[in-house]
């Protein structure tokens, strides 16, 4: 099985961290194929940077399901493109803010989200909700630029901790889920440290992908999700023939 | 007073139906830009298409805000980009859809939108619940691609037509919103024929956008609507240096 | 064009203070006819207060109708009687509250109403609910009666200074709005002290009514608003022969 | 035990009706005091006639509480002016509407309340949804003019069995709510001739104002429904002196 | 006619508590039958007590239906078995946390449940959604062993009144529901000490069980809660024939 | 790794079912451990049903979890006992209807669930608006036993057939729930014949286990699921010492 794993932000060493992840958790056989997307910004902070990485994205979907991927994942905790993705591809797409609330929702019943900035803190909140999980699930941010969490001098770490605690004490959670891709690395750790179940939403996905491709099920293009209908798109991805419109 | 109205789509004739349906109604001393995107699809139908108009219409908002506009105008009933053109500008952006349902909800308690083709039906879905409307509003398909609305030998009006008749008779409708902006020059004749209020998404843009210029109201920058963080964009609007990031 | 607005209480000082509010915003060619009711209490202050106030507002709402305005506003922040008023009236008539909701809802996530007494969080709360905004916007009261928003010597400014403050900290409110029609006056004042916007309903209701006049909207007619069927009402408004009844 | 039971229109025809389906369920030792409103519209259909309704209805309740009575009831299923009236009195106050579905959350998961007229409809479905009942419970029109209800020749009773059997269909409702108090003498006969529980608020809410009283509880003064304060009313219900104001 | 009170657990003093409170509000004609489960916990602390504790509760409900009675109450706050116990008796069931949140509803708008170990707060707030009370009613621990409730040398009483205290300044609310039958004996104190109205579960239960006979409504039996199928169960109630299933 | 698959009725030729549609996706590596639970009903219909089969299924799940599986599923639609079975294990506990739901999540945005009797409606409804789904999942019954699935004369298979031809035209669903245990070895051959996604429930939640089981995730014991407290059980489970009891 093959498992495309995409970060839709320019920086390959956060796709390096993700790639780790999804790789310590992987069943034998499932080969992670991780990308880097080539085209958007460095890091993904808000509505603006979202909407700019999406074209990227969905470039490198469409290779890797040439290619011959099995499914996709989108290593961004704001799920970044998910819809346009799914429209796109015929092989599963999953998201990892939505693969870490499906595992968590079978172990918790107060779950908080510590994200990275302020700005990304109400697209998620917008994310919980669509998912169905607006009563359980809070989210929180602890104030850290996206990149800053690769800077072992910053005081990310801290700051992350401080809204755990804050999490557990004020919002009487019992579970934690990270919201961010480039956190993945520090799952195992704040579970010792702080007692309770810690979900990182690329390893999530990872298994929720196994999953999908195991029971043969794929995005329903009966729907809001049917392949794009062919018709020219000016001035971006010109050239670009995915499988699903030029079939 | 000088609102932009962005057709978010590449086709030139929807522009000129907007911009006409938009200066009907414009007050005295507004003056209504229209722009054409240059960059993306002839048509926006489902979730691809949005994602790939995105850029094109953030280029446009940038330059227009730039050369001195007062307020944009989305001209697409998805509601294009909406997030994230709030997030770069710093003049009020607004949506045909949500606009739409603002002026219904003074007038009417069940509202149906008609929109074109039924893969536009759940993204609009997702709208009205986002917007507070769930209970209120329903959402139909006519079953026509968006350019159709432009052929007078195409089954369009008689299609579009058939869906108000249901929905005032199955939805118990008492108002009914156009979904799509290449409707806005049957508003009239149709609010005759079915002898109840129908409302024009492009229109009700433009009262909005006036109503927030004299007001002095511009977007709230304190939450995730925050001027976007200055980063290098790779491969997509590259050169592009908006008012907010360049600042 | 000829905006009716309706003071609901009987105090003629707080109209006035509306109805600057009012000119302040309305378009050329705009007029604000404003009118002080006659029968009902002093300030509206809580559910019992709204019930006594209806009736006075719905004879001023059919003469100002006959005497030919083309849109209502009613300028108490529970939009009071709200309901029986559409269903009476051939025009368009608009709510201060859901006036001020709607233009927030264009630049705001995370909206605060600041309120004057306890007693009448509850009401405006259910109003935001049955809006749609439950989700979006908070209530909060500065404990202050409404009279004393016209006495200088009170603490009244203070107290809503308090309450902004803790809205901005502690709901992490990205705008604000006024909840009462008093406080019409200090918007300007307190967006340049807190920079943040702050929305008051009398300016909103202006330009909403204004749009609902130029797109030809008013009330549809269809369902629970249609006009009430003509019987005896003893011993209230008896001589009483609204457009809408004696036709 | 004294229960007042106020009709809040002036039809005392229609208060005879709800004081037999009263007095039929009250407890040996409760005494029914049946009064018509006389201050307002011949039968409450829409929110204006609600509207009109109130003043009357808070004059017999004010002297109802002065004259002793232990709680009271609104004999009308819009639950008229309930919130003006739990401000005013220090006693208990039901609406009929509510006390209904009070009752028949306990024997049922779906249930259809046939009301009166289409523009009733909605009014109800508003009182439903605050209720919290929306996801149980749904509303129907027979199309039957309330005064209807007292006239043998109409097709009232015809009218009421079809919406009933269509409830059973096509609701799959399980059990039936009347809503309209002059439909109270027909509660038991539709049980039997359709096999399903059949509930009338009024005979509802003698039980749960019965209830209260021996249980010794009464409206909530801390909050929404804080006594009135004192102030000017001017032309409307002006010499009175209701306790809770008076004192 | 005769109510049938069922402690489902095992505690005989914790009957003779609830038979109490049941007594002392009950009509006169009203025979309380108070019996203790033979079957299951000690008391009920948690959804592992809960599921122990239904089969006992069930084998007590037939057997008190086929011994007469004309209604039932479980007298537990989780509302144990509700659904099951319903489906089986011909006779209305009554939770009493339904019970209590049917009484409060009309009194109060803003409601504190204090229940005792945390482990039973969640289960309640499902309750709460469920009874459709979630944006009323508020849920807290005080973190008191039920048992310890019987225990006049524990500091129960102290914690619940913290807790009371915290939910009257935190919560705003304007009544308290004691959230375990142990609690009855504490409501008329408490309320005198707080100056709120105070509800206990079992009282309200028997007048709401006292409605419904009197009104000879009961389960309705068209849907879910349809008599149990006849079946074999081994192992579990296995010489039970209920009136139910041997009919 | 070892799954635990308990069926918690009593008849073993569903629990065969059950087991291959296990073991058909099972991982390499994965043992399914499938018991028949010897306690309760030979089906489970209603509420009544699964309140007697979860002592039985305690039983098994307890001593599963003392042999040494890793995780357990229970293997009936109703996800009967799901919150006692979470409260009383250490390892993670999945029901069939949770994880069907999680996995259509990620393919669907309009999923019908079409079940056996009309009386397990209601209650799966419930289910589908705890775990969130209430806006994108619609139940329906096909009206067939539970055992009529094993007999090949019954008319099960077109009963069930003509439900989701209903579903796909009435409802638009662009994905089908088969919501029943026994339905298991149907869903390959529905899908083909349909030509839309068709999830079964037990082969969905042998992946969610085994994704918690490599994540290293189990139920959060910080909240409603702590270990039970030790207390005496009279008359069920007498001699009954779970692991986590008799810690």
């Amino acid at each position: 099985m093959r498992i495309l794993l995409i970060n839709p932000n320019t920086t390959a060493s956060m796709t390096a961290t993700a790639a780790d992840a999804a790789r310590r958790v992987a069943a034998t056989g499932t080969d992670i194929i991780a990308v880097t997307s080539t085209m958007g910004p460095v890091s993904i902070e808000g509505y603006y940077d979202e909407a700019l990485a999406v074209p990227g994205l969905l470039v490198e979907l469409a290779k890797g399901e040439k290619a011959g991927a099995d499914a996709a994942i989108i290593a961004c905790f704001d799920d970044t493109g998910l819809d346009a993705a799914r429209a796109l591809a015929g092989i599963p797409v999953i998201g990892i803010c939505e693969a870490a609330l499906a595992c968590v929702s079978f172990i918790s019943q107060r779950t908080t989200i510590v994200t990275t900035m302020e700005r990304s803190r109400l697209p998620i909140e917008h994310l919980v909700h669509r998912y169905g999980m607006g009563t359980r699930v809070k989210v929180r941010a602890a104030d850290i630029p996206v990149l800053s969490l690769e800077d072992p001098s910053s005081n990310a770490g801290e700051r992350l901790r401080a809204e755990i605690t804050a999490a557990l004490r004020d919002d009487r959670a019992d579970a934690i889920v990270l919201g961010c891709a480039g956190m993945a690395d520090l799952t195992a750790e704040l579970s010792r440290e702080f007692g309770v179940p810690v979900v990182d939403g690329v390893a999530a996905a990872v298994k929720q992908a196994e999953a999908l491709v195991t029971l043969k099920l794929s995005t329903a293009k009966r729907g809001a999700y049917a392949f794009p209908v062919e018709k020219p798109y000016t001035g971006i991805l010109e050239g670009f023939r995915p499988k699903a419109i030029s079939a």
